[in-house]
Parts: structure tokens; C-alpha cells; sequence
């Protein structure tokens, strides 16, 4: 069992059928297919020669079959990692040298080292602090920055949205016609494969499988076509911009830089490439997972995607993660097992061996226009819409996450989102709703007094709380009790109910403490209701209960009892207590 | 009315009377006296000349009591800023160098720049930032930093602790015997003073008020005899590091140094000085005027400790605030109004004019012995253990805060101190407390299995979730409420109860959304119950409620009957209800 949980390979394959080999050797040629392009492309995006996208297929996906916990993640370049990377790798080294592409490899093994740190030490709880808006705002803004991109050719054209609208401008003039031609006849063809060739195939009588392969292979298609268009027509002779020769081998064998000064600069970007990475596997393979009532383990989805990332360090890759419309395909075709992703990468080492020959005359404008395709499906803004709606405070999240992102880059794009969302909730948390409650007439209910008809006495005030009670708000309430209290010369008893506070740190003990003597001076008794146990339970460790002025009430019904004197409360929980606590 | 509110001297002048006169002439004679020697040698802790430290007590208190709310507060040079002050300028500029004292007025300017906008902008909340904890071990560590700093006399020595104790044992052998023996004997003659004289004084007769202004000359006393005995005996040929000549002359008006380079080395630094002696002076302000049943107005402290600052800076002086020793003098020698501080100025204005030529020989050890016997009031490590007996959150925030102040200096000590105490509040509540509820026999009450004995049903998990529903806890709950649910074959409902639950964000929206999908998939449905009314309002406006394969109950005891079958619930709050809302 201990085995199964480190090696998850052990579990699936023991149970390994024929029916599952042929489900998932059949999911591996079309995810192998797709692949094919969609690797090169993100090579090429990520500032890298064209077969790193092939090299960070294979042996990262192997490692993931052995390690990772969801049944259909495929693992490999995404857009978005790669767009992080190209703007990381763009700061230390000039793209197309070979420090480039060692930066590369190492940003993907300081990643894959964070990475599996991050699994052995369980702090996979560390990307729940990129809020949903912040990831959705994030993802969205980054593929529009790809697509962007992709408007210019596949060079880098600066990482943030100005300068890369600046840098087609500058170079509008020097467009290639024949480069334009292939660019957009590509883009319509893909759109139009996207769109309207599933019903058509399935009209003139295919089955649905076979015309899904068929919509799949659409890429594949194109890049064959232009290929042979540029190779028949000696278009690169006419400035069409090709991939050129492309080394004809298994991934080779590379090591990373580990001078301290590239890891210095490369540490804080591998650890947001990481995060957001291990953030977009994990909801794809818990999406993915729940589908069919299986469950994934986030901690070793940490250790998988590590080992992926240290696999692509040391094959010539650069940082992968589990990528979302590939996984979903891999989903659709059936994969049963990791065993697909095995096919997937054997697929992609013959196609390194044999295909990449026919790929030198591929223009660079066809991959362009694919990469333009995938990444505008990850651009979706109906977050703005729904955010607005629902709570400012996401929304200001996602705005300037977006913005930031566009206007000065991913990372900082990241960060920002990810700082904004914590200091907003801290700012709620600092200023919390409390209600002024009184007891609904004939029965043991206390409501606040601005949205029901309740029944107060002036000799009482009772304060309920929204928020726990530590450092941060720890002031805010006791200037707001004391304001309440002073305003009504009548007042005898604040009772705070305790109901919606989950702690009280030592600086709101203190001040409990400073505000009971203030009210004691006040001729006012300070005291306590419907305190939780736990909460109770560190109270007891603290000065406060030894010099309270007033009481600890296990209800609020009992506290009101007793003050207003109105009615007569037994202690409800005389007989079901346990131990000698409320 | 609007106008006293940012000119509080409006509303005490008015009431200024004889009586009033009196009380604060006696009072600014005792300030006087004890802050002369004060003021110098903060001065010097600050590695600035002497002399700045009269000028820096002189426009500020002025400034302040045209703008502060508090009526003794005392306002000037104090010692953990000072110690700030040295540590931030002695890594721009040199001490002893025009550049030095430059770069002090333009982190005073900075500071109060600072502290105007913030009183401005109503940001004095942001000060709550700042625990209880971490603010007590700071001002510890501080003090201990001081103290230390003075046993090899008054020159900076390095800005932590380790620096210091190398400083002195390489110094060690270089000891200068008239010196040791000064400063041995000024701090003997000190502590007895501290300790021993009033009890003294009053036994041989003297009135108590009379005795104590006695005891606050003791400074005051030792540095007229060390004065006089090192020019008696020529012991500054003898290696006595004495003040040495200092300018005759009310306050210089000087400008800081606007360079952007030295902005921004200081404009953190400044930020921090301004956060702390904020902190420091409200809280000394607050105490003393709730013993005379008065408030003070934080905003407008802030926007006077600015003023003061900005005064400090184009009069010579460096980074001020309200001092706690000084302000409890200036309370106990009867201080009724900020006319008190005025009359202190003045005093001081008076030394600086005409004091000043008998300072030159006074020896530096004295004012050494001066600032420990000051600083060691500071030191209280009684926090430690009431942390660690309360909580040990709170525990490790003290201890990381006074440990990164003594080894790596206080800017960093501060900064730790406060980022720590954010990220184990973010920590505590990204793992909540999650209850399982059953019923009180015979009651409506509802309560923790694990501590009450309780009625529960196998086909209904009742969960009180403690804790905002926010991103940083929200997946920790999805998998915590799969896990008990998978647990239970015979489950048919959840009921997540909010009691505790005082918002719930976007990303809890989505969270609670599929979670829903999740348990439906499952066959069992989720409700929520108790639903606060600010967190209801905010549901309404998402598509949770449209969607939820459960209820939505006004109190647990409803959900429990109506899913139970076990009783009959009536809605307590049908005749209640002010507005078409729970």
C-alpha cells in the first residue's frame, strides 16, 4: 500500500488488460498527433529550438506513467508555462544561444526540485493561495499575450503587451507576403477544422470516433501541407521564415548550469512556474478524475510533476506540467491507464527519430497560427462578468491581475494577483461586520436589531462578532465597543457573542483585557457568550477569565436571562457534557 | 467643531486657565530637566551630534501641540527610532559626515511625509498590523541592542547583536581606565537614584512631589559632576571621549537632501521608523489619557506626529515620536494640557541658547550610562511566557522577532516579525477547525460530537464549519467534506452548518458549487444552515442557491427535523423578519 502510494504505477498496472492496452493505445496515436505540432510550437514560443518541444515530451511523460496519481493527465510544454518560461529565460540569456537553452534546463530542474520539495514536505496546501480569480485572470491574460505574439511570428516580442504591440508596429512595414499568406490561410483552415468539419464528416457517414481523429489531425494537416508548399515553391528563398534543420535523435542526454548566480535569478520564477503549473494540472486532473469517481492525490501530483520537471532538465527539455486540452483529448479517446502516456511518448521518440527530416521546410507562421488556436480557447473573461457580481474584492483581484500581467509581465502579473488577493482579505478580516442582536419575542433566537423585530434593554448591549478576534481587527473592535458603550449612559452590561469567532490571539486577549478595564471604569461589566470550544479552551490558558468583570455565558438565551432578569434559562447542556468544559 | 478636530489646541485653549498654568509650568521644569540629557544622548545613539538632540525636541513639540490629540504626550528623540535612525543612515552615508546629518533630516522629512498621508488618508488602521507580540519583542530587542551598544561607548557598533559583542571584544584591550571609571560610577550613582533616593528624600523630611523632582534631576547631577570633573582634571587629555564644542544657537533651519537616489534607500526604513514610533506613541497616549477618561483620535495623532517630523526635519533634527518615559513624567508631574510641552520647548530652547558651552566637556560614557539605565526599562521578556502559555502561534512570532532583531538588525526584525505573524494567521485559518455536530437530546441545540454526548443519524453529516470560506481554506474543505462523505455508504445529506462562517469569496463560491456536483454525483445532497445575513445577501447575488441539490435552513435544529424526520421545526423567526430575507 505504502508502495502504491509513492509508485501509483504498481496499483494500475497489476489490474493492466488487453481491453485497457487497446483503449489506451488507440487514445496515444491521437494524443500523439496532436502532440506532434502542439510541442514544436511551444519550443518555438518558449525562445527554443523546435525539437526541445519533442524532448520534453518523452521522458517527462514517462516519469509522470510511474508517478503521477490521475489516470489521463498528459504532461508536457503548455502554453502558458512556456510564455513564463520564455520571459524568465529572456532576462539572463539572449534567446537562440546555447546559455538560452541550458537556462532552460535549468529553470526546469530549480522547478522540478520545488516541485517534489513541495510533495515530500506536503505543502501542497501552498497553491491554495492563488485564488480562483487570480489563476482564471491570470490564465486568460497570458493567452491573449500569446496570441499577441503569435501576430509577429514566433520570436519573443517582449513580455508584456506595449511593448509587444510596439514591436509589430515597428515591423509592420517589413511583412513577409507569402509569410502572411501561409500565417492566415492556416488560421482559416484551423478555425474551419475546429468548427465545421466534425458535422461535415459525420454527415457524409463517418462515425463520430473516427471523424473526432480525423478534426484532430487538422494541425497535422496544415503543417504537412504548408511544409510541402515551402519546400515545392522554395518559399524560404521569397523571407518565409522555416524551422530549419532539426538534429534526427532520441532526446539527448543534458545537464543543468548550477552557477549560483543563474539559480539565484532564476529560484523566485521557477517556484511561480511551479505553482501555477502544479495549480493547473491538479484542477485539470481533479476535473478530469471526478468524472469518472476517481480521486487523485494532490501531494503526489507534486512528486509526478517534479520528476516530470526534473526528467525534462536532463533530456533537453525545458519546465512542463499537465496540459489541459491534451489531457481532455486523452480523456475523450479512452485512455484507461498512465499506460497511454507511455504510447504517447514512444509515439513522440519515433517522430523525433524519423519524422524530423520532413519538419526543416515547416514555417514558422503555420506553427503560429496553431499556437493561435490553442491559447484563445484559454481566454475567457467571463470571470469579470461574474466576479463583478458577486464580490468586489474579486474583482479588483482579477482586474489587476489581468492588467498587470498584460501591462508588465507574467510573473509580475502573478504576483501582484496573488499579494492583492491576501492583503484584501486581510482588510476584511480587519474591519469586521458586527451585529447589535436581541432575542426574537418567545424564543431562545437573538437576531440583529437593524434586520429583525427583537426585543432589547438599554441596560444591555450584546455585540455579535463576525470574525475571529487577532491582531489585526483586534483594535477596530475595541474602539467600536467602547464608542457603542460610551453613546448610551444607561449601559450596565456589553455582551459580546462569541458565536462567529473561531480564535482570539494574544493581542486580542490583551485587548479584552484593557477593554474590560475601561468598561470596568465605565461602570460597565464586560462579558462572554456561545464561545467555542477551542476557543474556550485557550482562554483558560490566558489571564482574561481570572479578572473578567462579568461572566462566560454558554448561550446567549442564558446570558440575557440573567442580565435582563426577563426570564428563567436552564443550562441545556447540564447532561450531554463530556468533560468538565462548556 | 471641524476646525478642533485638526487643530485640537482650538479646544483646550479656550478652557486655559490660571490653574492649568500652573500645573503645566511645573510639570514642563521636571520634563525640562529630565530631557536635556536625554535629548543629547539620543542624539549621539543616533550618531548625530549632540546638540541635534535638542533641536530635535524643540519645533516638534511646538508642532505637536498645535495638532495632537493627546494632552501629555511628550514628543522628541526616544530610543528604539534612534537606534532605527543609526541603523538605516549608516548604510548611506558616514557618521560624523554633513552627509550623515543630511541624510537623518531627509529620513525625518520621509517619516512624517509619511505619517501626514496616513492621518490624511484615514490609514491608521494599517498600524494594527503590527501584533501585540511583535511589537513587545522588538521594543525588547532593541533595548537590549541599545544597552549593549553603550557598554563601548556611544559610537555605532555595528547593527546586531554579534557585530556589537565583536566591536567590544576587539576594543576590549584598547579600554581607557578614566573612562570605565566614569561610566561605572555614573551608572552605579544611576541605578541608586532609580532605586534608593525617593524613599530616602522623603524620610529626611522632603514632600513626595518635591522628592521626585529630586530624583529626575539625577541625570541631570552626574553629568554636572563628570562634566566638572573631567575639565577639573584635564581627563580628556587622558583618552575621556568628551561631546566637545558645541554651537550656541536656537534651532537651524535646515533642508533635507530630495536626491531620488537616497529616497529611495530610505523611504522603506522611513516607512518602518513611522510605523513603530506610531505604534509606540498611541499606545503610551492611549494608556494615559483612558486613566483620565479622555480619548485620542489615532488619525489625527498620526497627522501630528507628521507635522512634528516634518518640523524635526527643517530645524536640525532627526526621526521623532512620543516618548512612553518622558510622557509618564510629564503625566505624574501633573501635566493638564499640551501647553505643558510648549513650556518644555521653550526650556529646551533656553539650554540650547545658553547650556551649551558647559556641555563640551562632558564625557560620552556618562550620557552612555544615561541611555542603559533608560533602555533597560524596555527590556521585559515576560512576553515570552506569556506567549508560550497562550498560544504558540504568537509564541514563535515573538521569538522570530526578537531573535532576526538581535542577529540581523531591526529594520529586519520588524519586517520578519510582521510578515510571520500575517503568513501563521493566513496558515491557521487555511486549515480550520471543522466540527461534527449532533443534537443536545431534547434541546435545539447543537454541538461537537467529540466533546458532548449527542443524538446523530448515519444518513445525515452535520459539519459547523469554524471559519470563512476564502481561497486559501476553500480546497482543504472540499477534500475534508469528500473524505467523511466517501466514509459513509448509508449518507444521504450534508449540512454544512455556517454558524461561524462570516464570508464566503468567489473562489468558496465555485468550491461549494462543485462540491455540490461532487456529492450529487455520489447521491447525496448538500445543504447549509444558520446562514449569516450579510453572507446570505452575498449568496444571492452568485448561482449557488439556483443550483443546490439540497436546502437552505434558518437554523440547524430545522435542517435536522426536517431531514431526520424526527421532529417538527417551526421558523422561530416568521413574525421576526423586518424584510424578505432570513
Amino acid at each position: 500500500m505504502q508502495i502504491g502510494r509513492y509508485f501509483p504505477i504498481v496499483i494500475w498496472a497489476r489490474e493492466y488488460s488487453r481491453a485497457t492496452l487497446g483503449a489506451d493505445t488507440l487514445a496515444a496515436v491521437i494524443v500523439t498527433i496532436m502532440l506532434i505540432p502542439q510541442s514544436l510550437a511551444y519550443a518555438l514560443l518558449a525562445g527554443l529550438p523546435a525539437e526541445a518541444g519533442l524532448y520534453a515530451s518523452i521522458l517527462p511523460i514517462l516519469l509522470y506513467t510511474v508517478f503521477g496519481t490521475s489516470r489521463v493527465l498528459a504532461v508536457g510544454p503548455v502554453a502558458v508555462v512556456s510564455l513564463m518560461t520564455a520571459a524568465t529565460i529572456g532576462q539572463v540569456a539572449e534567446a537562440g544561444t546555447a546559455g538560452y537553452a541550458v537556462a532552460a534546463l535549468t529553470l526546469a530542474f530549480l522547478s522540478g526540485a520545488i516541485l517534489l520539495a513541495m510533495g515530500l514536505l506536503r505543502l501542497g496546501f501552498l497553491a491554495n493561495f492563488l485564488s480562483h480569480p487570480v489563476i482564471s485572470g491570470f490564465i486568460s491574460a497570458s493567452g491573449l499575450l500569446i496570441a499577441v505574439s503569435q501576430l509577429g511570428g514566433l520570436s519573443a516580442q517582449g513580455h508584456s503587451l506595449p511593448e509587444q504591440i510596439w514591436s509589430l508596429l515597428t515591423q509592420a512595414t517589413q511583412a513577409n507576403v507569402p509569410t502572411l499568406a501561409i500565417g492566415l490561410s492556416s488560421l482559416a483552415f484551423l478555425f474551419w477544422v475546429r468548427k465545421g468539419t466534425k458535422p461535415l464528416l459525420t454527415r457524409i457517414g463517418l462515425g463520430a470516433r473516427l471523424a473526432d481523429v480525423l478534426t484532430k489531425a487538422g494541425p497535422v494537416m496544415i503543417i504537412a501541407a504548408t511544409t510541402y508548399a515551402v519546400w515545392h515553391f522554395g518559399l524560404d528563398g521569397h523571407g518565409v521564415a522555416i524551422v530549419g534543420d532539426v538534429a534526427q535523435s532520441l532526446p539527448p542526454f543534458t545537464l543543468p548550469d548550477f552557477a549560483p548566480a543563474l539559480i539565484a535569478d532564476l529560484i523566485l520564477p521557477a517556484a511561480l512556474i511551479s505553482l501555477i503549473g502544479f495549480v493547473e494540472s491538479v484542477s485539470v486532473g481533479q476535473t478530469l478524475a471526478a468524472k469518472r469517481r476517481q480521486r487523485i492525490d494532490p501531494d503526489q501530483e507534486l512528486v509526478a510533476l517534479g520528476a516530470a520537471n526534473l526528467g525534462a532538465s536532463v533530456s533537453g527539455g525545458f519546465p512542463v506540467t499537465g496540459g489541459g486540452s491534451r489531457s481532455v483529448v486523452n480523456f475523450d479517446a479512452g485512455a484507461q491507464t498512465p499506460a497511454a502516456g507511455a504510447f504517447t511518448a514512444l509515439g513522440l521518440a519515433v517522430a523525433a527519430l524519423y519524422l524530423t527530416p520532413f519538419i526543416a521546410y515547416l514555417p514558422k507562421a503555420t506553427l503560429a497560427a496553431t499556437i493561435m488556436i490553442a491559447v484563445l480557447s484559454l481566454v475567457d473573461l467571463s470571470i469579470l462578468k461574474r466576479s463583478w457580481g458577486y464580490a468586489k474584492a474579486d474583482f479588483v483581484a482579477v482586474v489587476v491581475t489581468i492588467s498587470v500581467t498584460l501591462l508588465m509581465g507574467v510573473e509580475q502579473g502573478v504576483m501582484a494577483g496573488v499579494l492583492l488577493s491576501l492583503v484584501l482579505h486581510l482588510w476584511r478580516t480587519s474591519r469586521p461586520h458586527v451585529a447589535e442582536v436581541g432575542r426574537v419575542p418567545g424564543t431562545e433566537h437573538f437576531r440583529n436589531v437593524d434586520r429583525f423585530n427583537v426585543q432589547k434593554v438599554p441596560a444591555v448591549l450584546s455585540l455579535r462578532i463576525d470574525e475571529s478576534l487577532y491582531f489585526a481587527n483586534t483594535r477596530y473592535l475595541e474602539d467600536l465597543v467602547l464608542e457603542r458603550s460610551a453613546a448610551n449612559p444607561d449601559l450596565r452590561h456589553v455582551v459580546l457573542m462569541c458565536s462567529a469567532v473561531n480564535d482570539i490571539d494574544l493581542s486580542a486577549l490583551e485587548t479584552l483585557e484593557s477593554l474590560d478595564q475601561r468598561l470596568r471604569d465605565m461602570g460597565v461589566a464586560l462579558h462572554l457568550s456561545e464561545v467555542k470550544g477551542p476557543v474556550m479552551d485557550r482562554l483558560r490558558r490566558g489571564d482574561l477569565l481570572g479578572h473578567l468583570s462579568g461572566q462566560v455565558f454558554v448561550s446567549q438565551f442564558e446570558a440575557w436571562c440573567k442580565l435582563t432578569g426577563l426570564c428563567q434559562a436552564t443550562d441545556p447542556l447540564a447532561h450531554a457534557r463530556r468533560q468538565p468544559s462548556r
